[in-house]
Parts: structure tokens; C-alpha cells; sequence
């Protein structure tokens, strides 16, 4: 019997809060650091693992972590949201962008029919349309293949398949998978499309407008822009355009569009990545087949997450170490720092997941909670960041938890040797040093070049970045998310803080405002 | 007499905490609110206003922060900073970035040379080459013009020009000052390198290696990967190299260039895009004409912070505002937030600047303090962060103070109306709703869907994204961040945070480690 409980009023979290600190920089010295970077690891599915020596943590706060794990019941709360529990309550939704890589439970009936079947049926229609336009059988009205799609989206429309294809561009180019370019158009800022249609043969071109209710002002809005750019270039819109929305949305059956893909109410945008938000743009980009073994990746790694053992569930592990931060060391923050120039976006769409699922105040029950929640994330790809925010980490006044990724190849395969070392051996050795530098400091009787230490991070380790890995490293943050919204007791698929200004903002178009509404209206010349 | 303090020593800092907290939601609503909008405003350069209204202060607070900039002497302060002091105790030097673009005080003398005459000298050296470059009198060996320039530069060297450029990239297209494509490459990671060189025509490229000490690890590895590229298709590197460096380093006389421009110790990384760092790649592809209206916008902006009284004086006013938030309310980060695609990687070099300039722990005499000093800063463009992070922002349980930026028009000037209304105004509009929002809430029985508000902001309001307004704005910021670090009494212009890590990944490449580091140097396979 699942009961969802307020973090506060759980037992093991009394107890996690009565628990004696780490003193980091002390047990990651010496030989118990080298025992703790062996032993503090988790597998994760694609090759990765999960280690956590570097977080302020020992044997007795994970086993409190193990019990507010299970007190929480939180694998037992992953089983009923992918066996089609609604848990999704503020919206009265199923959240099922599990089922989009496979089936982990139960079958899934919502609107009369078997989802795993649906969301395979549009990876099928996506994967034939995408093989058609590379076979030159689906054209411009020319006969001409298209060379380039433009994604028009924003949000979870925009920042998790802008992610992974910037990820996988330069390792399809560099292993024959490179199909065509793909471009994105998100703000309703109009010098985003403008400049996007300025450096782009748009007579080559095909659209894929991502909107689920086919009301979002922003994409409707840019999507003007398209059809006015193609109409200017002598061309008939509805030859250059697809839709990926929902079925009953009013862009599903128009003759605007070549073909409509479906999404459903049952995948946030935050969580479509593996949906066909994703899988048009990505598909088209790279190949359908390059598109399934993403989906491969995070399916393995959605196994991972169904394990009770703490120790063996890196996601939800990541997550209960996450809110031992939050709610009992207070830090607000977390960086996200890749070592890979090509996860240089990846932070940007982590923000989103993130900070969108669990930005939340009141619990699923609609009551204010009296705890903290969801973390502020951001980040840039390492070794940039050394050079720019890493003053702050270090030697700042305040601590923020560091969550490291790193590969232990290129994705091109082209490097040089200097100094006796590659670049990614310089890129590899940069963020083992930082960990080192983080964890344990260093001191100097020169207070300015002295370091404290003491600053927690965990790092994620794989082989190399492809479709694969990329797939199992979006599916741990989704899964870490998933379950911090549990430990939490909140809702990590709705988003009402979004409405009111989405409201105000018609109310300025309509010339209805007042006080200092009014005022902003007038000092932006509206 | 300039006396150098501790904040907490300051009796204005002891009456700003102990004054009468502001509720935002309920000065911001009504005719207060209104009169706010209106009178909370200051005049900057270039046709800016920096709007308060939405901050939590009222006239008691700010005549107390005039109190604390008197009693800090932050004017006298950045006078001696102008005039030639050693105000970069840590590393003994002087700051001079703002005699990059205009002469504010009394001839500085260093090195045996005037500094102002030796920025002109080196702005003068890098707009005649640019010229002939543009021109076809210096071209590559086989006597062709180039068509693309190319930065080799990371942390300063990278984020400030990178952002300058895309910000003025579709103005130069819209205007006719286009003269070459701009490129960067930044991290170690080979696939930056190796990816932005296979997208590049080397046989008519340009490329920029910046590193004022000629030894940038990273900078050094990818020029070294660059003349690879440039030997493989044929070529002499040193036909297609100029560097920007000190004049004292290995790069300033050397056959390996086609020339070098100057840049000296007393210009950080993170203040340096008015130096020969920005002028080299700027006026390469903008022409050097642009590059001197952006030094003007700069140079006029910094005028404005000469003024003593904190309510005409609009970075100190913002740096004293953020001071308030930071040490009195306790709030930790700081978002900053441009309605404008052009301004999409601004917040990176803010990041840059706030983060590393002020991310330190001890005073200028290298003194441990005891109370916060600089905030995280993050962001991206609106609307798009809209659909990403601003969930938490309205109904997160952390306050974050917001930055908006905004203009009145667009740059390329292309526009559509949709439902009545251009995508431009629909830009504003949201940014006028999101203020009033965070600031004022709505109340709703659901509280779900329920708005605290509380949520302070303040906007920058400018005409248009141009060379001159873009100047203003990037000095607004340096010299906000330069008061503050006077207010904290840091050094802000030093980062010794950046040195245990470079330190560290040296012993990982040589092989020279023990305990943790070992480890995670064999899970890295290093």
C-alpha cells in the first residue's frame, strides 16, 4: 500500500538530520580516500558508473539513506507511475515517458488504447517518414532532397532535443550517421528566427513544428515566420512542414502539414526528449536507427532505477544524497559540469528538468510544504568552467554540490600530443584534479591561496558519448528527478508556476493593465 | 584618505540590517506601485534606464545604502583605481581595463609608459591590420582573402568576445558591417578543436591566439592543434597566426605570427573584451569602426559612476541593491535574464565576471571575512527561460533576485503580427508581465496554483542591441561588480581559486599522485 507522506514527518529523515557530519577533506585523504573512490561506486547501465566518493557522506548516512528510501517507498512509487498510476495529480495525468524506450511493467491502457503500442506506432511512422526524406522519395516540390530540419519548439520542446543532437553531431558525422543538419528556433524574440531563416537554404528545408496543445504562443508565432520565409522564397508551406503534437490538437489533421507525429498529456516537455518531440528532429538528423539505439541506452538504464538496494540504484542514490544537501547540509545549488565539449547544452536542458519538475512549494496534495525542495542548476562544460565560475566554487563563501561527467574517449578521435599528453588526457586529468582540489583543499599560510576543501561533488564516468550512452545519461537525470519529487511528496509533472505570466502577459498585448503594469507597458513602448 | 574596511565594521551596514524589510507584493500594487515604475529609475548611457521599482527597497533603504557607498568611499574608490593605485593587492598591480576605452583621471604612468596611449597605440595596430585584411593587402600565401577569423582563447579570452560577437553579429549583417565569420575554440576537449576546424575553411581563416602569459595550457594545446590542421592542408601556420598576448611573452616576438597585439598585467581575463583581447576579433569581423563605437558606449557608461550620489548613479546603485539582497535577506544567486536572442550568451561572461571577480573568502589584506560576499549567477534569454527555470523562480521555496534586460526594438527588424500584435511586443509584453508577477503574486484558494510573489527584479531598459549600447551595458556590469568587491572589501581582480587545481592535473599527467587521485586517475584511464 503506497502512502505518500510529507519528508518531515518520515521518521528516517529525523534521523539522517541527527547525523554526525563528514568532515570530507579528512576522509578523502590518505589511503581512506583512495578506498573511499573504489568502493563509493554504483554501475550504471552503458558502461557508466555513478561515484560518490566526494560527496559528504560515509557507510551510516547511506544506510539512513537506505531506510528514507524505503520508508519513502519510493521503487514502489516508480512501479506505480510506470504501471500507469496517476501521479501526475495536479493535472490528473499517467506519467509515462518511460514507456516511450519500454515496457518496465504492466500493459497500459489510457484513451482506449495499449501506450507502449502507441508511442512504438509513432517511432515506426517517424522512422519511415525520415527514411523517406534520405531516400529522396519524400522531397520539395522540386524533386530535390532536403538537406537541412529546423526544429520549431521551446521549453521541453527545444532544450533536450537541441541537447542531444549538438551531443551526437560530431560522432554521427564522424561514424557515417550524419543524415542532415538540424536547426532550432525558440524565442518569440523575432531576430531568433530572422537569423536562423537568414542562414538557411530554406528551399531545402523541412520544418518540424513541436507544439502538444498547438497553442503555444512562441512556436505558433515562429511558425509564421517560417511559412512567410517560404512563401517569400516562392514556396508552398505545407510542402516543408511536419507537426509533432497531440491528436487532438488543431494541428493533427491540417493539410498545413506533410504528416502530424503524436505525443500524448501522459509526457511533460520536460520528459519528451525519447518521445516524438525528440525522435523527429533526431531521427531526421541522424538516422531512425540512431534514434532507437538512444532509446536503448535509457531503457537500460530505466532498469537500474527499478532496484531496491540503494547501493545499486545510482539514480535514486544521486537523489537521496541530493536531498541530504538540500534539506540537511542547506546548500541551494547544484553545477552540472561535463567534461565534454560535446554535452556543452546538456546543463541547459538538465536546468529545465530540474528546476521545472521540483520548483515547487506545496506537496501533491496541493498543501504548502515546510521543507525545501528542488535545487537551482546550472553549469558549462568543462575545462571552460575552470576559467570562469570556479574561483566562486573554490574559495566562495558559499558551498555548492558538483556534479561532474567524463568520458574516458573523445567522440571525433582527433588529438594532439603536448607536453607529453593528449587533450582529452589534459581534459581527463583536469576534472580528477578538481575533484581532488575540491574535496580535500589545501592549506597555505597565505589565507588568499589557501582552500578549505570540504566542497562535495560526484562524478559520472563513461566510455564515450553516442546515442547509447547519451540515452542511459538523460534517463539517470529523469529518474533522479522522479525520485527527488517523492522523497519530497510533490509534483514533478505539472507546472503552474508558469500560468501567471503567461496570463499578464495577454493582458499587456490586450491594453488591459493597470498600476505598474501599465507603467513597464509604456517604459517598453508595448 | 581612502580608508580600506570590513563591511561588518560599518555602521551603515549595521543600521541597513536593522531597517524596516519592504513587502514587494504590496508597494508594487496599485498607484504605488505605478509611481514606483516611475520614480525608482535612473538614467544610464546610451539611452539605458536602470529600472528598481521591483526591487525590495523604498527611499529609507536607499538613503541607507547612500550612507554605506559614502561611508565605503566607493567613488574615491574607483578614483584611485582610475588614477593608477594598486588596487589588485593580492597580485600587486594596477586595474586599468576602463583606460581601454577613455581617459577618466590623471595620466597613469606604468612600465615607463603612459597606459591610455599605450591601449590607443595597440587599438590603432589592430584596426590597420584588421583594415588590411578586409582590403585584400594581407591575405594568404596564395593571395586570397580571408573570410573567417578565428579566437583561440578560453575563460576571459573567450566568454566576453564570444557573447560581444553573437550580440552584434545580425546588427552587422542588418547594418552592412560585416566583414568575416567569427569562430571560437575554447576547451581542451579535442572534439572542440576538431569540430570547429572541420566546419572551417582553414585555407581562409585567420586565427587569434590570445593568452597573456603564453603559456594557457589550454590555448597552447589548441594552437598546436590548429597548426596541425593548417599543415595538413598545405599551409604555413605562421601565414595564418597573429596572437594577442603581453609583450614580455614568448608569443610577442615571434616568426610563428603574422603579427601580435598587446594587452598588459593589469587588465584580467574577465575585464579584458574593450582590450586588445575583444579588439582583435571584433574589429576583424565587424571592422574597426565597430569595435571603437563599443569602447565609446563603454567609455560613456563609465562616466555615469563617477557620480557620488547613489540615486544618479546607476551600477552603484545596482551594486548596493545586490548587497542588500546578498547579506541582509540572505539571498545566495542571482539570475540574469535578457529578452534578447542577441544577448544569449551574456550571462555566460556574467557568470564569468560576478563569480570570479567576487567568489572569495578574504578580504584584501587577506583576511578571512565573516559574512557572504558574491552570489552565483546564471541565466539564459527570455522567453525562453520562461519554459525552462522560471517554474522554481515563481513558486520555488528559494527567492532569487532577477536581472532583466530588455529593448524596445529588435535588431534585424524582421517581424510578424500574430493575433494582433508583433513578436516584438509579445517579447516585452512577457517581460513586463514577469516583473509584476514575481514582484506582486495572485492569491489563489488552490494553492497550487498560488503566486507568493515577494520575487524582486530590476530591468535594464535600452533602445536596441548595438555596438554602443552593448558597450554601456558590458561596463555597467564591470563596474557593478567592481563596487561591490569595494563594498566586501575583496580583491576582485585577482583568482588564486583557479591554482589547486591547474597544480593537481599537472601531477595526474605526470603521473605524480597518491591516494584518491590515483584512483580516480587509473577510472579516467590517464
Amino acid at each position: 500500500m503506497i502512502e505518500w507522506k510529507n519528508l518531515d514527518t518520515l521518521s528516517s529523515y529525523k534521523e539522517l538530520e541527527g547525523a554526525t557530519r563528514v568532515d570530507l577533506a579528512e576522509v578523502m585523504s590518505g589511503e581512506n580516500g583512495a578506498n573511499r573512490v573504489k568502493n563509493y561506486s554504483v554501475p550504471m547501465a552503458e558502461g557508466y558508473a555513478y561515484n560518490y566518493a566526494a560527496k559528504a557522506v560515509d557507510d551510516k548516512i547511506i544506510d539512513t539513506l537506505a531506510k528514507l528510501a524505503e520508508e519513502a517507498q519510493l521503487v514502489e512509487k516508480f512501479e506505480e507511475l510506470y504501471n500507469g498510476a496517476v501521479v501526475n495529480t495536479g493535472e490528473k495525468r499517467l506519467v509515462l515517458h518511460q514507456l516511450t524506450r519500454g515496457q518496465l511493467g504492466n500493459k497500459v491502457e489510457a484513451d482506449g488504447v495499449d501506450k507502449r503500442e502507441f508511442y512504438v506506432t509513432q517511432q515506426n511512422r517517424i522512422a519511415e517518414f525520415a527514411k523517406k526524406v534520405h531516400a529522396g522519395e519524400i522531397t520539395n516540390a522540386a524533386g530535390e532532397k532536403f538537406t537541412t530540419v529546423v526544429q520549431i519548439g521551446i521549453g521541453g520542446s527545444d532544450l533536450g532535443p537541441r541537447a542531444m543532437y549538438l551531443a551526437l553531431e560530431n560522432w554521427a558525422k564522424k561514424t557515417g550517421n550524419f543524415k542532415m543538419d538540424a536547426k532550432f528556433i525558440s524565442n518569440v524574440d523575432p531576430d531568433d528566427a530572422s537569423a536562423v531563416l537568414n542562414a538557411t537554404d530554406v528551399a531545402h528545408a523541412i520544418f518540424v513544428l513541436v507544439s502538444k496543445s498547438g497553442t503555444t504562443l512562441e512556436t505558433l508565432t515562429n511558425e509564421s515566420f517560417v511559412k512567410d520565409a517560404l512563401k517569400k522564397a516562392g514556396l508552398n508551406p505545407a510542402d516543408h512542414m511536419i507537426a509533432v503534437t497531440s491528436e487532438t490538437s488543431p494541428l493533427a489533421k491540417s493539410d498545413d502539414y506533410l504528416d502530424a507525429f503524436f505525443m500524448d498529456d501522459y509526457i511533460g516537455g520536460r520528459f519528451s526528449s525519447t518521445s516524438a518531440v525528440g525522435g523527429a528532429v533526431l531521427s531526421l538528423a541522424f538516422g531512425p536507427e540512431v534514434f532507437a539505439q538512444f532509446l536503448d541506452g535509457a531503457a537500460a538504464e530505466d532498469k537500474t532505477a527499478l532496484e531496491k538496494d540503494i547501493r545499486k540504484n545510482p539514480a535514486m542514490l544521486d537523489a537521496l544524497i541530493g536531498v541530504y544537501e538540500r534539506n540537511v547540509l542547506g546548500m541551494e545549488n547544484t553545477a552540472v559540469l561535463p567534461y565534454s565539449q560535446a554535452l556543452n547544452r546538456f546543463p541547459a536542458h538538465l536546468q529545465q528538468l530540474d528546476m521545472e519538475s521540483n520548483g515547487k512549494s506545496v506537496n501533491r496534495f496541493g498543501e504548502p510544504v515546510n521543507y525545501v525542495t528542488g535545487p537551482i542548476i546550472f553549469g558549462e562544460p568543462g575545462t571552460n568552467g575552470q576559467h570562469s565560475f570556479y574561483q566562486l566554487l573554490h574559495q566562495g563563501k558559499t558551498i555548492i554540490p558538483l556534479q561532474f561527467i567524463a568520458y574516458k574517449n573523445s567522440q571525433i578521435g582527433n588529438d594532439v600530443d603536448i607536453q607529453g599528453s593528449t587533450s582529452q588526457q589534459k581534459l581527463c586529468a583536469n576534472v580528477a584534479a578538481q575533484i581532488v582540489a575540491f574535496a580535500c583543499g589545501k592549506a597555505d599560510e597565505d589565507k588568499n591561496k589557501n582552500f578549505e576543501g570540504g566542497r562535495p561533488s560526484s562524478i559520472i564516468i563513461g566510455e564515450e558519448v553516442n546515442p547509447k550512452t547519451l540515452g542511459a545519461l538523460l534517463a539517470h537525470f529523469e529518474n533522479k528527478v522522479m525520485f527527488q519529487g517523492f522523497v519530497w511528496n510533490i509534483n514533478s509533472f505539472d507546472q503552474e508556476g508558469v500560468q501567471l505570466g503567461k496570463v499578464l502577459a495577454k493582458r499587456v498585448l490586450a491594453h488591459d493593465t493597470e498600476g505598474a503594469l501599465s507603467v513597464y507597458s509604456e517604459l517598453l513602448n508595448i
